[in-house]
């Protein structure tokens, strides 16, 4: 293992889900704009956006769209967007009929563009001693997200990142060993994966018995196993969202 | 602005496409995975895998499939894949179906988990020298590369990484202006995109005019306008290869 600054703080990565009062500087927002801005993007066709929440109303209904009270408190939330709209309206503007635009391939590369860039915009934030989480839950209700920042068609919302300072000091989760994640040059066939997991669960289990703030006692193999069993009656629906924004062909 | 180590270095990104010929240190690329493995990852799921493609014969294959002769130079590419398999296998072995895992919801939250892990692996990298290039391009033919790498159903890959020990230093590529990608509290309305680009369209100019490797004169609006008029045939196939995959519901 080599350690430098920066690798030390990605290695000690937490999710806050608790902010202090204290808002982000516009200096500082501009930074995290600035860090997203210049990560890498597909084909240079930059189809993303970031709208940056702060109205308090606005905050108050995404907080219950995630069904996360703390997300109402956080100094800024940031919505990452597939935008297809912006490049959509350029190339119609030069003449261009643009509706190949509609296709998984176009969706998929913005869609990573947005993602690329909320990743480096957390590992930022982290530098400034701010604290951030990832609201993949925006999703729980895409419409009515859409409707809220007036989203056009050809855009979509990705997921949210919470930021402010933080308000707690939470344990670092532990992850799968790494025999489970990366292999070297073909997928492996891996058998009796409960089994073979086992040591990792008592170590999830043991996690989660002694985080403060929360009292759930589970197992890694477990909270899977349980989370195949639902289905969100509205994420379920994620697919058709997605076409009537125009960004999946039909 | 605030800069510190991190954020410099965040700002200074390039995409490297010419290695040398030194390899990675084993110590570096347990860091790497390390540190994608510390990554957030979408409701503690861990929904996706790495593959460290080293093999010389099949990094050729890479190197055709996206087209780039450089990924044969590369010393290591990380193919980022979504991976409902693993826990798939888990929830079957403790009894429950798992068939509730083709859905669009899901595959969009492991290709998130894959895409986070992918940007911090890319910071991680930077902060060691070494110098990296996303290639979304192994796309361009997804069912070969899932045979190559022997993906399983209920995985798909994402993305690659070529990494290694750069051989050029490329100029800062130029960035939309920051009111074209941010807003606050909701979308905006944008009029004459192709005029009110005028100015970041010379900047792009002139960035290719002076760009050491590639004689390509081309403004910003122009790469995206021409950008619509193509489809590649293989990729407009991605979302029924999705499907076929059994991520996605048919």
């Amino acid at each position: 293992m080599i350690e430098n600054e920066t690798i030390k703080q990605q290695l000690n990565h937490k999710s806050i889900r608790s902010f202090t009062d204290k808002k982000l500087s516009s200096d500082e927002v501009d930074t995290l704009i600035k860090v997203a801005q210049h990560t890498a993007t597909s084909s240079f066709m930059q189809a993303y956006s970031i709208i940056g929440v702060t109205d308090e109303e606005k905050k108050a209904t995404l907080a219950e769209i995630a069904k996360q009270p703390y997300v109402a408190q956080a100094s800024h939330v940031f919505v990452m967007i597939v935008d297809q709209s912006r490049n959509q309206q350029i190339a119609s503007e030069n003449g261009v009929d643009a509706s190949v635009v509609s296709n998984m391939d176009r969706f998929m590369a913005g869609y990573a563009d947005a993602i690329l860039a909320a990743q480096n915009i957390v590992v930022a934030a982290e530098s400034l001693a701010l604290g951030t989480v990832f609201l993949g839950s925006l999703l729980n209700d895409a419409p009515r997200l859409i409707e809220l920042l007036k989203l056009p068609k050809y855009t979509f919302p990705v997921l949210g990142i919470a930021i402010g300072y933080p308000n707690q000091e939470p344990q670092l989760k532990p992850r799968l060993p790494k025999e489970f994640v990366y292999s070297e040059n073909e997928y492996p066939v891996r058998e009796n994966l409960v089994q073979t997991l086992k040591d990792y669960d008592k170590e999830v289990t043991t996690y989660y018995d002694l985080r403060a703030a929360n009292r759930r006692v589970d197992s890694f193999t477990n909270q899977v196993t349980n989370g195949m069993k639902h289905q969100n009656p509205v994420r379920a629906q994620l697919l058709q969202q997605i076409k009537e924004q125009k960004l999946i062909e039909k």
